[in-house]
Parts: structure tokens; C-alpha cells; sequence
């Protein structure tokens, strides 16, 4: 009998999640609240809203109940939204066993807390092995990773067997997975490049080119990673898939939000109207006053977080952000990224 | 009176840092073997061959004459093609004073030799101090630079006073110029980018996606860290500029003659053909086989760069050299970053 996988919400990348465990022969089952979504799911094998026509595997199940979904499950993946992920978690409590490997797949962290995915799932989680939780993340459209195209993850838990664990259940010939023992680097860039995408889309849209989109993903890697080391990441997981890796496909993708939204900001709108524009939430900007804080709590320097905070919240014209990021002085690359200010 | 500096070279780049040291208010001197060249840079402010129309400041003066070009220079800046550069040495050695302060910004290694451009400078200046030999590099598309698009690039030199008169030489207000102490590093990186811009050409059309792309990305600046290391280079260089910077930008431009010949070699052309339909060379060809090389002296795994070698030279299926590279067995992440194989 195959071993059974849960995925919880059935969003893009928790969709495409389970088409990769279907793919791997797991008896996977999708949790939605959304009645509607499950029976479309379970019916027609499509997921509208989200994934629009793309044919998702008859060896998916979905349930709006979560004790059918938690109930003897091998593995939970949680990729609920980040603002929802307390609920969510509170709601797994009575049926997660502690012997389910537990991992989530939510790039951001709470607001107002400041607190990283994997620290708000061991609050309300609190007979669950902490040291276990595993966090997945790296370079993956959903639209590719259900076309199969060559995708490339990494998987982190401070229990090696758990990311192994995670590293065999989802591994196959497009899917290629990453162990990395370094949880909060993994979550920290993850959540941070959101800033860097809202910068890249006002940078375009600004018409800047190429030689300055590429500096501001270098110099955006550099103030995550001082952020970053100074929160306890390693190093060299910002260099790494779900540092760089994400953020250069992040950065360069015209389908992102956070994208989109630092497009419409050059063009002289203001944040309240970009926002009411694109009708959804745009991580980037919940994410700038968390790294804004966190800055200034870890004193890690941050002038490009700083500069956008300023275009995003106290009107500051996008040209006159960039005019500043561009005469702070003579620097040398080497003693700025080795140090944390 | 304008300090005179002199560029060698009137290629693109050449050409476009000259354009920089005009806006410096920098008496700039234009050096190039091609009679009409120089005639046309001087009386029609145009280098047609290499930059079709664009405006050139008319303060940039064109010679053949390399006496006339290094007499009493306070700077010269080196832009031959990788080829060409020991010979380029050569002439500039009876006219270079040792007080003239150099810098080079040329990508690549020396064919056969397989040596850094500053040590190519060095064996034919034999007269000038090394160690105060500067490296440009960084993202820089040329024809953005001339729009004085945003754009930041890195010195390096041992002599930390000869980097911050360069960074002098060519900061202002849409170039930023950072300085950094590792020479090794910077060349190593800006000579080995090409290899994955040869490769994204390759997954683009095979139209793999942005998730292969970007893994391709990742894992190729770890391989090249990984090299550049065991040469003796900073790992924060790679994460920096001329490392990542420099890779993002050759890999997201369809205009780099690297990304083109493999996107040519997805069509399932042989490499002959592929180099005679571009007319031109292909920096990245010869640096596959320097890497081929390389990593086997320094005992240095690089798996990409291997699979690369395969396609181009022995005839191996584009699409069986990524399913290999996908098939590699499990990893860890860190670990393979922080050892050298």
C-alpha cells in the first residue's frame, strides 16, 4: 500500500506539490476549506481558480476535513499563506501524530510577531518535535513543476533524518531535492526576497536595464544574507537555492505580484492604489516593515529595504530612492558583506 | 588640466568605459590598431562596427599610436580580447610608466596557458610592480552604460591603493564602482560565467523553464565557487558583482553570444555549425575546455561545466547531459558548498 501525503491548502504551489507526490506513487490527499475547490478538484481534476485549465492527477484527493486528511498520514506539507498558517496549525493540532514528518512550504513571517513559519507551527504545535519541522522552498514556478519541468529544491530541518526523510518523498527525475541543515537561513531568504522583487519590478519600470536589475539582486543577496547571518543563518544558504535561486526567479518572472506591484508604483501611483489595482495581497509590502524592524533589532543595515520602505510608505519618488542607493558613499564589497553593518 | 587616461582597445566595453571617463571630465584617449576606426571615432563620434549609432562624447580622441596613447597617462585600462592580450602587453611595454596606473576589464583566460589576465599583464610588464595591476568587472551590458543606465561594478587589486584610485578614476553618478581585494576571484568568475550563459542558452531552448534556469544559476555559481576557491579566491567574491551579478546579466540577456550559441546547439546543430552560423567567437567554448582542464588540476567537481564539455565536444544529447546532471544521486546543499568536490 503506498504510503499517504497530505498537502494542506490547496493554493498554486500546494496543488503542484501534491501532483509531484501523485507523480511518486503516494496516496496524496489535498485539504481545502473551500468546498467548491474540492469537489472541482475531485470531480474534473482541475483547480480554476488558481491553476486555470491545467489537468491535475486523478490520484489526487481532496477533502475539506481535517482529520480525514491528518489520519495515519506518513507526511503533512503545510503551504497555507502566512497569515493564515496560526489557524491553520491550531486547527492540525488534535490529529497531527508526532510521528508524521512535518513540513512546510510558507515563504514569509507572522505580522506584528515577526516570527518565522516554522516557529508559529511549534507555538501551536507544542506535542510536536520542533527540531523535526521541515521547511521546503528554492526556485519553483507551480505551472512548471506540474509540466514537469527540471526543478530543483532544497529541504531544511535541524534533524537530518527529517530532511532526508522529506528529501525521499519528494524527490524524482524532475524534481531534484536539496537537504541543507540550515532552517532559518532557508525561511529568513525565502520571506526576504519578496523586497528584492517589489525593487526589480520599480527598477523596470524606471526603465533602469539590465546592468541595474543585476546589481540589485547582488546587493539585495548581500543585505539578506547580513540580516540573515545576523538572525543565525549560514552563510551559504543565501547563496543557495532558496537564497539566489529564488530570487533570481523571482526577480526576472513578469508573473510575480510583488513584481507587478514595484511596476505600477514607477509609473506614480501611490501604494494604496497599486494595491486596490491588483485586487490581491502583495507579500513584499508586509514584508518591507518586517525587515525594516528586524533591521534595526539585529542591526543589520539594509539600504535597499530602507530606501523602499520609504517609496512604499512615506511617498518618496522611486528615482530620488534609487539616486540615493547609488551615491552612499565609496564602498568595498568584501568588508560590507562580511560584516553586518 | 585633466588628468589623461587611456583606453586600450575600442571594442563595446572599451569604448563604453571610455564614454565614462568623458563624463569625468577626464582627457581620454582612445587606442585601436584600425586606421578607419579611429578615423571615424574622432570625426564623426561613432564606432559603427561595435555600437551602430549610439553618440559618442566628443571629448574621446582616437590614435593608433600606442607611444602617443601611454605617453604621460595617469591611467590606462586594458579591454583586448582575452587572445590578444599578451601582444597588447607587449607594445605597451617600452611606453608604460611605472607610475601610470593600470587596470584591465578583460573576461576570460589565456588559451593553452590557462592564465588570469593579470598574470598575462605581469610575465610582459615585467618592469611594473604586479601587485598593483587592477581588475574591472561586474554587469555591465555597454550600450547601457553609454545611456548611463545605473550601473555598479567592482575593482579589485592586491594594492589597496591602486583599487581606490580606480574606483576614483571612474565613480560618479550612474557608475558606481566598489572596491575589493581579491583579484583571483573577480578574473576567475568573470572567465567561467560564460560556461552557464552557454548552458541557459542550452535549458532555454530545450525550454526547460525559469525553475531549471535558475537552478542552473545556483548550482553553476557553486561550481564556480567551488573552482574559484581551490584557486585561491574569496567565496564572498563569487556572492558578489563580478560573480553573481555578472552571471544573472549574461544569463537573463538574449543579446550574449554565449546564451545564443546554446540555444542554437538545443536545435540539435553540431558545434562547427553552430560557431559558422554565428560568424563569431565563443568565449564560453574555450573556457569549457579551460574548465575541463582546470577542475582536474585543482581536483575541483564541476558537474555542469563536465556536462557541457560532453554536449560540445563529443557529441553528447543536450537533453540526456541535464537528465544526468538531475540524476546525480542526494545531496546536501552546505556540505557540497563548503567542500571542493
Amino acid at each position: 500500500m503506498p504510503s499517504k501525503v497530505s498537502v494542506l491548502v490547496a493554493g498554486s504551489w500546494g496543488t503542484a506539490i501534491a501532483t509531484v507526490l501523485a507523480e511518486n506513487k503516494r496516496d496524496v490527499t489535498l485539504w481545502s476549506r473551500n468546498e467548491e475547490q474540492v469537489a472541482e478538484i475531485n470531480r474534473e481534476h482541475r483547480n480554476h481558480r488558481f491553476l486555470g485549465n491545467m489537468e491535475l492527477s486523478p490520484l489526487i484527493y481532496a477533502t475539506t476535513s481535517m482529520e480525514q486528511a491528518l489520519h495515519l498520514a506518513e507526511a503533512v506539507i503545510v503551504v497555507a499563506p502566512s497569515a493564515a498558517m496560526r489557524e491553520v496549525a491550531a486547527q492540525m493540532r488534535p490529529f497531527l501524530s508526532k510521528d508524521t514528518l512535518l513540513i512546510h512550504a510558507t515563504k514569509g513571517f507572522e505580522a506584528d510577531s515577526l516570527k518565522r513559519m516554522s516557529t508559529v507551527l511549534a507555538d501551536e504545535l507544542p506535542e510536536y518535535d520542533a527540531s523535526s519541522i521541515v521547511v521546503l522552498s528554492g526556485p519553483s514556478h507551480a505551472e512548471e513543476v506540474i509540466k514537469q519541468c527540471p526543478t530543483t529544491v532544497v529541504v531544511a530541518s535541524e534533524n537530518s533524518a527529517a530532511a532526508e526523510a522529506a528529501q525521499d518523498l519528494l524527490i524524482n527525475a524532475y524534481f531534484r531535492v536539496y537537504t541543507n541543515p540550515d532552517v532559518i537561513g532557508v525561511e529568513v531568504s525565502g520571506a526576504l526576497k519578496n523586497i528584492i522583487a517589489l525593487s526589480a519590478g520599480l527598477t523596470d519600470g524606471l526603465e533602469f536595464g539590465d546592468n541595474a536589475k543585476a546589481a540589485l539582486l547582488t546587493r539585495g543577496l548581500a543585505e539578506i544574507t547580513r540580516l540573515g547571518m545576523a538572525m543565525g543563518g549560514n552563510p551559504l544558504t543565501f547563496a543557495g537555492l532558496a537564497g539566489i535561486g529564488d530570487l533570481v526567479v523571482t526577480c526576472t518572472s513578469k508573473h510575480s505580484r510583488n513584481w507587478r506591484a514595484g511596476f505600477l508604483l514607477a509609473q506614480g501611483k501611490s501604494l494604496p492604489i497599486v494595491l486596490k489595482e491588483m485586487g490581491m495581497v502583495v507579500e513584499g509590502v508586509k514584508t518591507t516593515q518586517a525587515a525594516y524592524k528586524l533591521s534595526r533589532q539585529y542591526e543589520a543595515s539594509m539600504p535597499i529595504a530602507d530606501q523602499l520602505y520609504e517609496v512604499l510608505f512615506n511617498g518618496k519618488a522611486p528615482r530620488a530612492a534609487v539616486e540615493d542607493l547609488m551615491g552612499r558613499g565609496r564602498k568595498d564589497e568584501i568588508s560590507e558583506l562580511d560584516s553586518l553593518d
